[in-house]
């Protein structure tokens, strides 16, 4: 006789000789392929590993309190203290780990050099030196920032409220605006980030070590190059933005010049009043405030990059983990017992959650990137069919856009490699014979199958493939209406040069 | 040797031990947690609570007659009749439960007062003396305020069939036809609003005891805060449009009047005359009328507020329960046998038949709702970039325009929110461990992932947060080619001041 | 020892009882709920109601060989022969029966006056009487109609050709287009109705006897209905129209006679060449030509009306029956038995493959409609800032326009019935309790799930209710350019009216 | 007693009597219907007949390496080596097996002519002759061609930039582009298309023989016949493109020669410089010159076309091989055992590999054709109402405009005719009796249902029907932003003939 009961007896029996597999003490045995042999001799050196780096220093909880919410993910997500319960002696050497903390720590140390994401202990191998406080240098520049910007912010403003709004001039209080917020965002998010990073580092623990395999180009390689192909990128079209200002600056004052029969010497300040008179409309005229202006504008240029920088990196940090376990199943595809898809079902869901807990983070910053992208990707091109005056101005034209439009494609493709690993994972995992299968790949394919894994914008949309082609779509619409919109001005050819 | 038959026979047995769930039983048994011994001894106080509120007086099925139609729900929902086995002794104190109806009572009386909803007993804690009737003051309300708006209405319709219509002038006819609309459909929602309510108590008794526990913020201080929330913002730029119309008048009267060297008295009646002049050619122009068409105004204010605020309503008090049932499995993760699950499951699909019923009593004024939004979001987004003479214009315009969108925003996202908390249930539930895993947890997970739970507008679309990113699109491309066809009467500027 | 071979066995063994369930044998059984005794008792009676109206005669071959193509569905679909096997000695006597054949009959019979669907047979209560011939009188009426209007369409396109298109004269092309693709797409749909309303009524027979229970109105009642409103209503716009025309027409000759001091006579043949001056150029100006012109535009007016009425009626027919599976669930919730669950699951298969195979033969009618129906809609909101000289000419523009929305959204909802229906059962099915949970059910509702059951469009998308809030949606966008486009005519104003 | 350990044990002997099923060992067994006692009696026959082809010359790895990436669909897929464990005496007779290789070789030989897809060893029927090399005439065609479109290009796009660039002088660069883009990116499938096309032979071994039946129309007839057409037309396009450009050029000469008074002569000379104009402007006026110019263009024409004839020809190849799938489930549907269906799985997510291997390789050019496709034909659509001089302009316009949709439509509804045939199946697959459901059906089913099996534009669109539906709405939206865009060139009409 067989009823229910007794099957539930049966299985916890059959449950008893593994290690069981509930969330709080898996962490422990991630190592090990799941022979119950091999888990008994191997298991004190590994949980000393993953429990070390747990014991958290108290600023995280006054950090919390500090924001005043908890997460919605942390109603169900174990508790920090759950994993407390012994104190290793030797520690854990995170600087030879290829984590994300680790991978992404230089891109960060530049980003604190440009008032973002104001927390100490970024720079440290291990993530529990991570602490956020109010009284800090980065914090300090975080604000000088945010007063040095508003005040160049309110100055713009102020002279379009004299000279009126409309559709083309309103582009620069659109980009200290959205660096601003971008600003605020970061600086919202770095209270949570110990936390956040530390959850994540929980989470990594699984897959830097056997079973799982490194993927050939390591996470640090990948984040890295990629990130600081976009910073000299961006370096670069901010330069272009300064020759071509200065040339074309300079071709018409020697221009003019001359048809008045003028001598005519090029100083700094008559630069920097030209192109920046609406500030000093308010701010006296001296070289100092000049050359504020300038490394200000230099400044937010990063900032207004550094969102995409971050998205992509985050991106690329869990997209590798996901690859990982891709990798695993298709190694194992053939003499999988259902204790092994146990444990990888576990390791996917625990990334569902860190993503969802990111997300849950990040996507205030990546509602205002996605919407900052679409703004300038529109009103770059709406700019295609102007004529400019130089050929360095189109030089930088052409450049800025591309560079735009490359961007924006790249950080969204990143974004969306999340979901693209996440979904190859189920093609292997159809592969699975009849004899291995079982009801935890069951379980594993229906999920993999009707959730989607990506990154969102406050869960309005999610950061995959087929949203860039809806948004590429949307985009030509946009630009059909708003060309039509703009042919008066279009057609009335380039002013006067000297007048 | 195990056949189906066999099968079948012994889990018939297992379930024997436990009560049945079928539909018309499980009412009484949801506050212990399905032990069979636990069970016998709760039984009669906690039947006593539930079973009390379902005798019901005559008057629904009158209402129900005099409607003419049954919901298409009712089809297969469980008669009132099932619950009327025995009349319990003592009586529930309702006034003690954090029930739906209690919570939006005051709110519910405050509209009355408006004209909306003419249910009687709407204060009374006990659901089942809410009943309707025809020879009612709320009734005689409701029809005084239907002539009165009705007049005012077919004096706009007169004055733009005279002048012309255009997109433009088009809104005040819209706005009084929404009002009208929306009273109309409170009108015809309330004879059948009394077996609405009961059918929710009935619903939401399983959720106001043991296991299920109370989020940290009730029910009632949830819905009424961000319904008085909105009722005070609303007033505010109702005072915000009178201060606005009388100081504009007052300027440009003064200021024609020292043109013509003149002296000038602002009194009520010139007031009220100029802006509504095209009232006053059907009406006498006297004190009593100005006053009336003043009062009229406001009132018609509130009922278009008062559809947006009850929407909001029953989306926070339905999510209210999913976030409950949440919790519930939550809490319960890692030792829940099956016969919890069914539990679970069967709360689940009875909040999920309590939305259907809600979704078909109300979706005509959720589709006239975010029409109506639609509307005027576009149309006030279009006044953007006209110039205004006083400041205190712009102060008016710039309140509307964001107290608009705003609370389009919030009554959409809180509407989304009974979607958001059905699907964040799913993700715990993708947690249960291989040991806890049975045929009721696989049923709950493919329902929670197949279906769709949210409100909807006739089931032509659902209230999702994707939906309002959508929207959000849509409104961009209309505003985009709207602008384009207002450009001629935007470059024309203000027109002269006193002619 | 239990292994899968055993397992089959022992399945195999607990079938044997039970009637067998595959497709070519349990045509005979519907009758009964599976309860095998009663089978038995049952079963000559009931299998001689059903194998009668199966034998075909020869034309159906014939039919199908004239077209030269047999649908794909039919590669899959149990064929004609496998019901052959006895003929039973009485009748069935269709005449008694609700079945989709008997309920359109009169429709179909109007229709042929006006030259559609030219089939024999269709008022005979037997569908095995129905047959295609070309050499019958409907098939002479469809083809004089065809020359007829094709004379009509050719005048017309003469004259556009002769004054130049654009996108407000283009208007009658495209109706008489769309008239004579619909004529012809009947015409075609002749040879292959008689076999489509045969395998529709096998199918039907299912549902016409116990356990199967009538809703409340009958098919026969809820087809005619819609289907005659749809045609008085028609016919009204059509009155107005001819109404419209003689009246601005009399107006019109009256008032500039009295202006040039004339008496006037108002004659027929003064009407239509005026209304038809286009037509005249190519034709006599006799009375006799006149009066046809009169004749086939009532005609056309008419084919153009029965599309619509024709989708309405299949999407009525069928969704009629998806309705009785679910009332037939909702019934038996409790108690059902695996064996009736295989027997409501192969009804739904069975309901489904008549879907596919209705939708292969009518998705040409059903695209040319929509598209029409788009076309028609979109041309007349244009038209509604268009100021009118008569007030009979608005009259009758908002009565026509009323209708055609009116019509299409009827159209549009009542064949996304069918989807409503079939998910209605869905909702029904998820209450199915634990204890009579089965395989069964499961295949079912993931069936419901995950397929979608609708008319389509040449399956480029499927009639729902989300279909239509996307069209409205596209309606919108379009209007709003297209009135861009137009302003300049409306702007115009009315020409003089004598010149 | 049962418990899991039992079952898999059961389930492990149980499976040993049949071969097991992974994915390196299946190849040599399709042709049985896997009753095990046959397979050990057919096996060596079939064994040689798959694992010849597989022995891979060593340029294949060359050319990978060349290329210096690996497609990621390769790291789940097995190795060529697992194939060459024995190497057979006999060789397979490849000219007699209908193959995707041999259906379309002759198109390829004829795209060769044209400088496309430079692989040697087309024309043989073993594809293990297939190899890449870059000193061979093809690639030498194949650089030709690209430096003489360039210069072609070039040409245009210097006269561009002098007389300035609109949205409608832009299409020739487009087009030259768009070839270009098309014959480098075949250029870069030849070295991955000798793997590619083994693979695909590998997998198409499969359905070649018994138990799969082929339709009645063969792959090569039906491959050859749609591409043979497609030629056909172009070149008539073409030629209609001379004979309209000759014509009208002939025409005005002679009139205007007439006005005033001179007698003209019609060369070759004129004619090429009256019309390419803008190259001569580069290149000397000459005989040959012109001649040359016009055998480049003949040449872009053609590879313009081939785009989609390659599409169109890989949809029809793949789609094949799901109808016979479809075929052979319909015909054992009632007598299957379980072991037949884990064949058919296989044999299907086979399909979906290689599907997935070839969108890999194919999705750079299927976006290519989308995104010229979509632009060409809302460019043709601008045209439509555009006034003509000479009838054979309207008789070309025409031509070239139907041409142009139809292809579109052909090869987008063949592409998507991969998806149609793989849902299919699955509604074959629903009627499978409640006797041989089992879990193998069951996942082939969840399978079918869940994954998009379609060929896709680099992920971010799937070619399915539902596409093509959304994109013709999107391009009436483009096409009415557009037309009124143009309005004003459209109403200025035809400028003079004789300045």
């Amino acid at each position: 006789m067989l009823n229910r009961n007794k099957l539930r007896e049966i299985l916890m029996k059959y449950q008893m000789g593994m290690p069981r597999n509930d969330v709080g003490q898996t962490v422990g045995k991630f190592d090990k392929d799941r022979d119950p042999k091999a888990s008994t001799i191997l298991k004190s050196p590994n949980e000393k590993l993953v429990v070390e780096n747990i014991e958290d220093t108290n600023n995280v909880v006054k950090a919390v309190e500090l924001i005043g919410r908890r997460t919605p993910i942390e109603y169900f997500t174990y508790n920090e203290e759950d994993f407390k319960y012994i104190k290793p002696k030797e520690h854990t050497d995170y600087s030879k780990l290829d984590i994300f903390h680790r991978a992404i720590s230089p891109i960060l140390i530049v980003g604190q050099c440009f008032s973002l994401l104001p927390v100490l202990g970024v720079g440290h191998p291990n993530p529990r030196h991570l602490h956020f406080s109010f009284k800090s240098i980065p914090v300090l520049i975080t604000l000088i920032f945010l007063i040095a910007s508003s005040s160049l912010n309110l100055a713009t403003m102020k002279y379009l409220a004299k000279i009126g709004v409309n559709a083309k001039n309103l582009v620069g209080v659109v980009f200290f605006t959205c660096v601003q917020s971008s600003t605020i965002l970061f600086f919202a998010l770095a209270p949570r980030w110990p936390r956040l990073i530390r959850y994540w580092t929980r989470t990594e623990m699984i897959f830097v070590r056997k079973p799982y395999e490194m993927p050939k180009r390591h996470l640090s390689s990948r984040v890295r190059r990629a990130a600081f192909a976009i910073i000299i990128l961006s370096a670069t079209e901010h330069m272009l933005y300064l020759i071509s200002a200065v040339i074309s600056q300079y071709r018409k004052a020697s221009f003019c010049a001359s048809v008045n029969n003028e001598t005519y010497h090029f100083t700094f300040n008559d630069f920097t009043y030209k192109n920046y008179d609406y500030v000093f409309e308010v701010y006296p005229n001296t070289k100092f405030v000049g050359g504020l202006i300038l490394v200000i504008n230099f400044f937010c240029t990063f900032v207004w990059n550094f969102m995409d920088i971050f998205i992509m990196m985050v991106g690329k940090g869990i997209a590798y983990r996901f690859e990982q376990i891709k990798m695993r199943i298709n190694k194992l595809l053939d003499k999988i017992p259902e204790a092994v898809f146990m444990d990888i079902r576990d390791h996917y869901i625990k990334l569902i959650e860190l993503l969802e807990y990111v997300d849950e983070d990040l996507s205030g910053i990546i509602l205002l990137s996605c919407a900052n992208n679409l703004y300038f990707v529109c009103y770059q091109l709406l700019n295609i069919f102007n004529k400019l005056r130089w050929p360095i101005n189109y030089v930088y034209f052409w450049f800025s856009l591309l560079f735009l439009i490359g961007r924006t494609a790249f950080v969204f493709l990143t974004a969306a490699s999340i979901n693209d690993e996440a979904k190859d994972a189920l093609n292997v995992l159809r592969r699975v014979p009849a004899t291995t299968w079982c009801v935890e790949v069951e379980r594993l394919i229906f999920q993999m199958t009707t959730s989607t894994v990506a990154l969102s914008g406050k869960k309005f949309y999610f950061l995959t493939r087929r949203l860039l082609f809806g948004m590429a779509g949307t985009i030509v619409t946009y630009e059909l209406v708003l060309l039509q919109f703009d042919e008066p001005n279009r057609s009335k050819g380039l002013p006067d040069l000297c007048t």
